[in-house]
């Protein structure tokens, strides 16, 4: 029996610009590592915390981490107790999914340690139990890309349905993170609480033809809907510079430039060759509106959150 | 030199439930025929409108068939004139897109007799121009599924593009048209301009889980997300016996039930085996409220508008 296991489980871009709390795809660059121990008695304990941000709960009922694990093993009825060490390779507060990556590499970590290993969506489900802490609802747009990999398509909440979506070898992603903090909390208040009919539908089209680009290889009809007409132009107003990161991704050939999550990093889809550049271009907007920023590309491969240790 | 041809369009199922003004699906089982003949006159004319509607105007520019092949005339400089006869099979103001079957219908039949013919996607516009007679306003969603054949995703009105969607071979479509009228004017004034956002995240996932689910062959998945939540809850109410139709599809394993453009048809996905079953459970909803109906069932193939003669 193991005593001891280190998962990592990627950042993950939510929304995807198109597909609002249904879509998200994970960003294999950065991510958390979480360490799981088998303690004798049977509770879960946070050892320490460590990385890019350190001063999170360590009770395990306010941490996303700990109370997945906690819930895996009430759940599982386990007979021993479990101690991780968390070390944050997220940014707090960046809309790249921290807290759901924490608790992704907790339960992928904690459950290495079983003598019966549980299936992904059954961890799916304890790390939504751990995620619920930090978001105060039940969000699976950041949990489920970064369990599984790649881009996901998650719908149901109480069953909720995981699949992937393929997408096309050459596509990269640029992420580009401002040094400022926005909370979830608050991008969610800003937003209207009904939407224009037309943008509606305009926003159909773009989500349909963006899938259908994903499913059939089109970069051409990726590029044509990769356009967020409803939470873009609400919650661009909480980020300094934004149209002048998208502006510089999109004049340098992006397939697409939107907020992830809910910001304030900003996500541009590319093709490889241009993702250097289109990269430069973001960080040189942020720049001109005074934000100092770290700036990072990826595949969008089928990787998840995986055992590294 | 062809002098005469004879086109079949197909009826189509405008919006499926989840692509409001973006999908559609043709169906096969019935449809508008029209012939086209090479007059010398540099000029359409309607000789002969027949079958299920024979009061609609003769005037080229007021008919959809007309008016599609007179734009045809004029784009393509043509040096000679075009006479129309036209066969209708589809019920006036069905939501079956009937307007939209004798335009394709007329250009595809114009077409044929042309040195060089053009593309499809280029009798695409000239179908539009013609459409546009009868609604009033541009809409390509019962157009594109009429021309190309199956299910289709058409998004964009200057430059439409047009993607065809697989869908399982199994799955047959029922269609049960009740005795009475419905404008599509009406139908589209009723709406409310504005969506509550919950609600456009649930279409959106319905949305983003229906043409996942045919693009990966899972029924189940289409199952789950064949639902509308915005359009269908308020045109219902202009539909005698909407619910009971509904009922009677969902209760014989239906994939999904919902009402076909602007209404009043209803139709139904399912598996091929439940099609009969289905169809008359429907018919029987619209009996129970005093409604007399037509009902066909057809597979979902990708065959749209053809020369048959």
């Amino acid at each position: 029996m193991r005593q001891s296991a280190t998962a990592f489980a990627p950042a993950s871009v939510a929304n995807v610009a198109v597909g609002f709390d249904v879509l998200g795809h994970s960003f294999q660059a950065i991510g958390d590592r979480v360490t799981a121990r088998r303690i004798p008695e049977r509770t879960v304990r946070i050892a320490s915390i460590t990385g890019t941000s350190t001063d999170l709960p360590k009770d395990p009922e306010h941490n996303t981490a700990g109370m997945g694990v906690l819930s895996m093993l009430q759940d599982l009825k386990l007979d021993f107790g479990i101690e991780l060490s968390i070390e944050k390779g997220i940014p707090l507060g960046s809309g790249l999914g921290g807290s759901a990556a924490s608790a992704v590499a907790a339960v992928v970590a904690a459950n290495a340690l079983l003598a019966d290993p549980v299936s992904k969506i059954e961890l799916l489900k304890f790390a939504m139990k751990g995620e619920q802490v930090a978001s105060g609802s039940v969000h699976v747009d950041n949990i489920a890309p970064s369990l599984f990999g790649g881009l996901v398509l998650t719908v149901g909440i109480d069953n909720p349905n995981v699949k992937q979506i393929p997408v096309p070898a050459t596509v990269r992603c640029v992420l580009v993170h401002p040094h400022m903090m926005l909370s979830t909390r608050e991008a969610r208040q800003i937003l209207n609480r009904s939407i224009d009919l037309s943008n509606v539908i305009w926003q159909s089209a773009n989500l349909a033809g963006f899938l259908t680009g994903c499913f059939t290889g089109d970069l051409q009809l990726i590029r044509e809907s990769l356009e967020d007409v409803v939470i873009e132009p609400q919650r661009k107003l909480l980020i300094p510079g934004f149209q002048a990161v998208k502006d510089g991704a999109m004049s340098n050939r992006a397939l697409g430039c939107s907020i992830s999550g809910a910001g304030p990093t900003v996500f541009a889809w590319c093709e490889e060759q241009d993702a250097p550049r289109i990269r430069d271009a973001m960080v040189a907007g942020f720049t001109a509106h005074g934000l100092q920023s770290d700036a990072w590309i990826s595949t969008l491969d089928r990787v998840g959150a995986q055992i590294v240790d």
